[in-house]
């Protein structure tokens, strides 16, 4: 009898997974459970399609049914798990009933927050998620004339640009007060809120959301700063894990509300793993948990779990989570933290900054590019770094990432050497210059 | 008495070293001397004003002369030094006669290498070097019909690329059997010359020159495959360090024809420093000599120089090179070396390759990113790196050069997280999946 995994969730972790089982044994028989009528498609690229940068939804998947088939992969489409038992290793599968495992992947995903107001069932209400949901609010879109996105999440912030983008009118709420607030630095979205704003956005920061207003449909958005009348509104709430099943199921979950695993992706019990936005993993350096990272995350978590599961070893480290996206006019990234969540949770910096450029001065569509380092005091080892720009910031982002991880310090970053050539990169490199003026400040300050 | 600095040149190693000796010392007298009539330009722009993608020339220009003077930079333009008496510390100034010195900084560049052929006095030989004299040269080009590039070196590989945007017949004659044989792998450059074939550039490889033609005006290249008639040759043989003031002087000169400097900039004369395109420095890893490198280097190497030689501490650490330029509809880079020069060196190594994307799959404006990683057999640390593609070239040219330096292996760059958002980055990283292609390799074969 080959060795059977069972896994639940069709997502970047449930595929990554199928694909690590069969790398580790190909003889395993693989079986994916989700409740979609696809897989394999991009859900990231869902606000592009409306925001028309992409043309069409059909790009986004990635492989066809048949190619699983023939990898032997057998995906149930349209199938929901109701419950694990894993005394007895199986699954209670709907129209299926009850199905046996030798291992059992958990890669279930995240749902939006619950916004926790009155008017939650009205029509009009978008959650993102599905690309066939897509593919019909992309219709309707083209009748929205005015919409409100509710918080500057990643999601929100995304949507933010995109509904701009095809011309609707689009307020934005949220509670803090800039966008990314958890994640991103107020300096650092400054020039995103700027470009919001050229291109017709109503941002509303410092703005609770009280309820959904409407006769059957959502006709406006009430806050705690009046009502915002709109044709649609898109709930970006915050990702929580979907750990329903696994907690019936007594999985130890953490304290992010995601399902705690070990470093081969192994859950607290025996013969179960999981990965992707049901889980939580922890940060490199500060050992918090993070959960709700992304698709190359989960995508990565995936495929270690499945190589363990199927009987290989392959360890998922902790993660320095590189970061990157375009918002407004500008794209913003980073790695490790920034300075909000270095304060947040009371850790020490220094600062490196500058404002650099993409390309040589005189080039052609050079870009600024800034660049702030934080580093712990004394050591000068980088712990975290954000910036704003256009080119390049997802390749620094991932460097710096490393760079974290590895423990760069400003003097390495300082004296690192970089490419010159006009058209593509500056004399010198906005991560050099920002350590450099870091060590500058330090020695002015006769800390050095 | 204020300490005061003589510099040799104005280029980037000359500039460079100003700003470090006035960082160190703000009360030094620091003196300048170059042959030309302008410093603080962008020499590396002039290829793409001739190609048109940069509009003029007067943008190339960074400081005004009287930027200088007001940091206490005090430049004597048009001005030859014609000797140096380290004993006696003067240098012997042409209109000046003898001018005294505390220390010296020799930044006194580059020189082409002598095609050594016949028919070198004729006009319409262009040297690309000065700006003034690329002004004149520029206007030329107007109506210029057909241009021989004589070898395929960094400037042989702009200008090829500028002479085609700008509506020019070009030819480029190398004796190598493809271009930048010295530092890229015929692999990186295919894309290229089947992008200069599209360009209307014709190739001429394994071909030597034997002399430049005509009466009074070039009127054609002879080469060991026959003449190719033109109006103008673009002679872009190598770069070789003009060192023969420091020769003459005694200095240290090492087997590059560079002068031999420490990590201070020092050279082998107490007092005297040099930096820039005249010196040589040793690569990381293999210790070898390198002269010839970027603006970036030679500013860097001038600070070094000027601030140890205006009585601060500063080193300058052996490179690892990381290296981009656009050539034909492509951008190709890397870092320390690739299979050629390995080969050559006889340092064995393993490889991991990967075709990869810059964006989404799906994203508009998707660009191939092809990545090649050469790895210490055993340890599996990175050695070399080389790639071609568009976005992000320059980015991960200088991470993979830190990560060279810091000794990062095919295991670290296989596990490296990767930002994922559509419009800025692929799922996977080229780089990780070139790495862990070399590792799938070793281990199919057995040796991992």
């Amino acid at each position: 009898m080959p060795h059977k995994t069972v896994i639940i969730g069709g997502g970047a972790a449930g595929l990554g997974s199928a694909g690590g089982v069969k790398a580790a044994d190909p003889d395993a028989e693989v079986v994916v459970y989700t409740e979609f009528e696809d897989v394999a498609y991009s859900p990231c690229g869902i606000p592009y399609v409306h925001g028309q940068e992409i043309p069409d939804f059909e790009r986004l998947f990635l492989a066809t049914k048949e190619q699983y088939v023939q990898v032997g992969i057998d995906v149930h489409y349209e199938t929901s798990v109701t419950g694990i038992d894993t005394a007895a290793r199986t699954v209670q599968v709907t129209g299926e009933g009850t199905v046996g495992y030798d291992t059992l992947i958990v890669a279930t995903g995240f749902e939006y927050a619950d916004p926790g107001v009155p008017g939650g069932d009205l029509e009009g209400l978008y959650y993102v998620k599905n690309i066939r949901a897509a593919m019909e609010w992309d219709k309707v879109l083209d009748s929205v004339k005015r919409a409100v996105v509710v918080h500057a999440t990643p999601l929100g912030v995304e949507m933010t640009t995109s509904l701009a983008h095809r011309g609707i009118e689009t307020h934005l709420i949220d509670p803090n007060p800039w966008p990314l607030a958890d994640m991103a630095d107020a300096d650092i979205m400054a020039p995103v809120e700027e470009s919001w704003r050229e291109l017709g956005v109503v941002a509303h920061f410092n703005t609770t959301l009280k309820g959904f207003v409407g006769q059957g449909h959502v006709s406006a958005v009430a806050t705690s700063d009046g009502e915002l009348p709109c044709d649609l509104v898109v709930v970006a709430t915050h990702k929580t894990p979907n750990a329903r099943l696994a907690a019936a199921a007594g999985l130890k979950i953490g304290s992010t509300g995601g399902i705690v695993v070990d470093e081969r992706m192994a859950t607290s019990v025996p013969g179960v793993f999981a990965a992707g936005d049901a889980v939580e993993v922890p940060h490199g350096l500060t050992r918090v948990p993070l959960q709700g990272l992304t698709g190359s995350h989960a995508y990565a978590q995936g495929k270690t779990a499945g190589v363990n599961a199927g009987g290989g070893t392959r360890a998922y480290k902790a993660v320095y989570v590189p970061w990157g996206t375009p918002a407004g006019k500008w794209v913003i990234g980073g790695a490790s933290f920034g300075e909000t969540t270095a304060t947040a949770l009371g850790i020490p910096y220094v600062l490196g900054q500058a404002q650099g450029i993409s390309r040589a001065r005189y080039y052609p569509g050079v870009k600024p590019v800034k660049v702030k380092l934080l580093a712990e005091p004394g050591s000068l080892r980088l712990i975290g770094a954000q910036m704003v720009g256009q080119e390049g910031i997802k390749e620094r982002a991932d460097f710096l990432a490393m760079a974290v991880k590895h423990g760069f310090t400003f003097h390495d970053l300082s004296t690192m050497e970089n490419v010159y050539s006009p058209a593509i990169g500056a004399l010198n490199e906005p991560i050099v210059v920002a350590a450099t003026n870091g060590l500058d400040e330090l020695r002015k300050a006769g800390k050095l």
